[in-house]
């Protein structure tokens, strides 16, 4: 069983109208909902691609119950979401239908308590029984303290379950120096950790403050990771277009999976980068378009160099 | 009792964003929900006026059990909402925090089934018995026939049921010519029902067309009615400035509790007038100032003319 930790969930509705424009009435035309936040994108390509997957996190209110009840319908996903009393925050991302454009609006999330935060940590380690390998992914929720990644990575080194960590700012920063397994962030992310704009000093600067692996996630110029083999680089064969939302999540999904099933480092790579793409090409984040993912899976061209 | 229905109940959603813009990501600062629809604006201003209300309409999903818990929260308002299928919509309002600017957006609503539609005209037949006065307001969602509200205000004639109507385009034309005692449309809603833009001559034409009264809402103009008697005109002291949304819903509600109170139209007016300014300077729909409304209840000036 793969553990995914989604600390901020999220019911993510997708809109379509014709063209957005502030202080005008808009009729949506078109209404999708789908659990969200990065960890449950994750678990719902990881069960995709065949795996066991148990949801960890926070879950409450309407909108929680809602993200619940459309858990208990993907196979393979065991809903193991801790309560809470404030309610699961919504993401709204406007499609314009002529462009496609998208515009988003996130509310920030409940307020989770210290006695909320204590019974997660509780669930988390009796879960880490059982786990072959752990996500933890997205921002965190208010109250719930900045070197909380440090500590969920810290338990699962303890009791010798891999971890990944997919987060941002502060929480990276901390997290990072716990030492996880690998981290996976984007340009934007990485730049901001390590204060440098070039992928491939950041990525090692990256590795030098704690993670073992470190696989930079670089939109169509495609995967860069540094491994305690050396340096990696993997992109799809041809520019792919579609919807970013959720290529990182599917990323992600892709090292996990061939971390548990013992893939070297080039197929892992090569994985991740299919599921991103063949994510580009589907039109909601957390799914994947899988003839895209099989046509791409083996022409993924990997290339390797010893750091200097 | 007074029975509303809202065929199109609504989750309305309040979001502020520091400034809405087209195609970027936006952090939402605070977020407010309510029950909404123009009906239960009217429900919750009656109730707060002192009137029992019953709530009538249609109520599905999670969106519409948060809709039913919230209405179980107000007092002297009685849920008798009919169960569907499909989800209550939910409306959006973004409001800039620079401007107060408001962008809205607005999901088309469950689609009712034929037995739905059955169902809901069954428990209107069985509340009108014991109803002192009805208002139909607001969309129909998609699946209600658009001479639904002409039925319903036949059925409340028949039974010697005084009924308001407050709704737009098609549903409008057709309710006018089913004889409803009161109807209010907007500037908007009647010169798309007549034709004409001169308030004057399209209330007297809305009135030719079947209504017993025509009561317009004409935003800062206030109130032009064209009843029985003649011409009235009740506007107020001063301008007013806030949010005009739900102003037209206390109008309504100012209107049919003054006939329930078996007020002269004059002071219907007064009421429809002050309630409507106590609404602008409220922060949301179906809420009113109470200081506001106190404060101009006795001040508003109306005006009578015989009709030419």
């Amino acid at each position: 069983m793969i553990l995914t930790v989604t600390l901020n969930t999220a019911l993510d509705i997708t809109y379509r109208v014709r063209s957005l424009r502030p202080h005008a009435s808009h009729r949506v035309s078109d209404v999708l909902e789908r659990p969200g936040g990065k960890g449950l994108n994750v678990a719902r390509v990881l069960a995709a691609l065949g795996h066991e997957v148990t949801a960890a996190g926070f879950a409450g209110g309407a909108t929680g119950r809602t993200v619940r009840d459309r858990l208990t319908d993907t196979p393979r996903v065991r809903d193991a979401l801790t309560p809470v009393a404030g309610p699961t925050r919504r993401t709204i991302a406007v499609v314009d239908e002529l462009t496609g454009d998208t515009t988003q609006l996130n509310e920030p999330g409940p307020q989770v308590t210290p006695a909320e935060w204590a019974a997660f940590q509780e669930r988390y380690a009796e879960l880490l029984d059982g786990a072959s390998a752990v996500a933890l992914c997205g921002s965190l929720p208010p109250g719930v303290p900045v070197g909380a990644y440090a500590g969920l990575i810290r338990a699962a080194r303890t009791v010798g379950v891999p971890v990944l960590l997919d987060t941002s700012g502060e929480a990276l920063r901390r997290g990072v120096a716990a030492r996880p397994d690998i981290v996976k962030p984007n340009a934007g992310e990485l730049a901001e950790l390590t204060g440098s704009h070039d992928p491939a000093r950041a990525t090692e600067d990256a590795r030098r403050r704690g993670a073992r692996a470190v696989v930079a996630s670089l939109g169509a110029e495609g995967l860069l990771a540094v491994t305690p083999q050396g340096r990696w680089h993997a992109a799809p064969p041809a520019r792919v277009h579609g919807n970013p939302a959720g290529a990182g999540d599917s990323a992600v999904a892709g090292l996990l999976s061939g971390l548990v099933e013992r893939l070297p480092w080039p197929d892992r790579l090569a994985r991740a980068v299919a599921l991103s793409a063949a994510t580009v090409r589907a039109p909601a984040a957390g799914e994947f378009d899988r003839g895209t993912y099989e046509q791409l899976a083996g022409r993924v061209p990997v290339t390797f160099s010893r750091v200097a």
